[in-house]
């Protein structure tokens, strides 16, 4: 699949250029955990801002990833749902997340040695 | 793993901060195979810019992710590989890619359906 010709690097390199983001793997992986309005997302994610949630849902929802449904009350509701599509992305991203948690000590530490060296030099 | 307030949120968050992005995924995924030269990675991932190779290397590398070796000949080599942590995510990240590439046509036909959508309001 490294072969630069093969069909698998350009499919992986097209597909990461849009899932390939820490927003859509963030909110994919909430979404892993079942349906949430707009508000839910923004406060389960303290750190993304309004128009970059905002844009991220819309190009999920553009992959085929997200679908939105819109409940005509006052004031109206808007739920995110993973898609079907959405929902075979949940294996993997939740691997990649439960290696990022069992790593996260490993990469700060490595991060420290590194900065230190580079101090020496 | 989802209440902003676990450990585990943050965590992926921290961790996707850094290798969140296309280009990590991308060496990482080319390293999996085994270890390779600058020149070597540049063909291989025709889509990155040398600057861009060098900057993603270099945070790898301070991430304990990537290591360099350098052998002093006349050009000097210099060789990337997995080191042993890096070697754990290639489990993460190859289940990723394997998603990939199945969907990417699910994906391809989804964004037309939506820009088709959009052209009709």
């Amino acid at each position: 699949m490294h072969d630069p010709n093969s069909f698998g690097c350009r499919a992986f390199a097209a597909v990461l250029q849009r899932i390939g983001d820490k927003w859509s793997l963030l909110i994919v992986s909430v979404l892993a955990e079942g349906p949430r309005r707009f508000s839910e997302l923004r406060r389960e994610i303290p750190s993304i801002s309004q128009r970059m949630l905002t844009l991220t849902l819309r190009g999920l929802e553009r992959d085929g990833l997200v679908s939105r449904t819109v409940t005509p009350s006052i004031p109206p509701r808007v739920d995110y749902e993973l898609t079907e599509l959405g929902r075979s992305l949940r294996k993997p991203v939740c691997a990649l997340a439960e290696w990022a948690m069992a790593n996260i000590d490993a990469i700060h530490d490595a991060q420290a040695r590194f900065d230190r060296a580079g101090e020496k030099v």
